[in-house]
């Protein structure tokens, strides 16, 4: 059981706006990236409830504080820590760190959460929440409130 | 003095995704677009600090809710209301919902937050938090809570 | 039959990079926008083969040239022509030409061309280029190419 | 001196659209993001013309072919060809390849263009092409037709 992940990614050009640093919603596509790629590691099943069945995971709630920008070329990590697993919901806490010559900076530039809940789609096509999977909650553990919390 | 606007905006192909509806991410793109159109509408100027002296707005709080998701095609109206001015920063509150035919649907499907912070560029290109110009202050004023609160 | 469309759009925050330009990709964007629209000012139906024997419209080949930059607040015209209706396929050529106080200006910034192509998808989920369905034959018109070439 | 180089990428969830494939722009976004690596892989700058003197590297013109749709999940080699050298420009072609259990598929998906010109920024802002500096000339050569051409 697994209660943390993490991605390596650098800031791309069409990622920054005219102001030189990264355009905030894209700290949002960095966050589902690593719970994908964390999902992935773990050999669960990544839909999109196309296939009859098939469960999906829409965000319900995304928030993000953003502390010191990013840059075009900057390498970061993206942290991701289970925060809560409930019967129908997860929620992920996500920290960015500044990787300067492969070496892990210790500033949390930005903090993200993600809720997310698992739905199927009903006969109309319209999404209902289910309970998680038994192997999500099989692999998935909630990592303890002293490795993603943070005083700020 | 204005405490609300409001745009309207189409879903388009591009912000959708396999799960057949709006990005999550898309959503903070409308939010600031809707702010742009509210600053814009009020005859303030609107850089990204690229010239001495000029300010810029970065990002340091972003959140939303998704209630129900919006699908391409749809129209939306995202409203804004200044939720509060502080003296470097200024929270705004977005709501989302359908535009069906014409009429205003009741449900609010989406509603955000973005605070924005006030900051001009040091000689080493820093960011630094500097007081709200003068004129954004004779223009903006805090909608009451009734008109942006709700109960979920 | 009409053969040719327009939309007005302005460039987003969120559209600019770091060199203070409209990112090049989002040109492809704006002109899936137009297309878009103007199928939907046809009348004709707007699907993505989600449903059984719906038709889709995947783009084979995109091409732009950048003449001169956009940058963020320009307000700008998208026209398309239609240039070519093949048996699968359809050809458009998009115009961009910046509005200044609503009056267009002559020079055109950027001339781009999408080919898109009718499919169904098989029973095994494989897209399948199929004939263009009778509604859009019946709406569509080729552009004389006087209306959409130019001398560059 | 080098004439080619190669990025793998996965294809994202919010890379795709509601035909759920990857969405057609993403394409031009991977090929720019290659380009960089291969550019900071020979040790040569990477601006955008915001310090003085410095160059940047607009895009006049983009093209893509489409023959094959990448899906969630996808990994996928990007790999560039100098095509050709100017005096003010430079022409880079790409290929799309799949990695299946990590081995290179036969099949070129997509197949693209970029050619981007060197400039500098004159007094007023504007952007005026420049010859490609001495450093870049050094490092890059052009790739023999051989390698990029194909039948198709």
């Amino acid at each position: 059981m697994v209660s943390e992940f993490s991605i390596t990614r650098t800031v791309e050009f069409a990622e920054t706006d005219m102001a030189g640093i990264m355009h905030f919603s894209n700290y949002f596509r960095w966050m589902e990236s690593c719970e994908t790629a964390f999902i992935r590691s773990l050999g669960l099943p990544l839909t999109a409830f196309a296939a009859p069945g098939a469960v999906g995971w829409p965000r319900v709630n995304a928030k993000c504080d953003f502390r010191a920008p990013l840059r075009f070329g900057d390498t970061v990590e993206v942290r991701v820590y289970v925060k809560e697993i409930r019967t129908r919901a997860i929620s992920f806490v996500y920290q960015f760190r500044k990787l300067t010559k492969g070496k892990l900076e210790p500033d949390v530039l930005a903090r993200g959460e993600l809720t997310i809940v698992c739905v199927t789609t009903d006969a109309k096509g319209k999404m209902v929440a289910t309970p998680i999977p038994a192997d999500y909650r099989a692999k998935l553990r909630m990592a303890p409130k002293s490795a993603w919390q943070d005083e700020d």
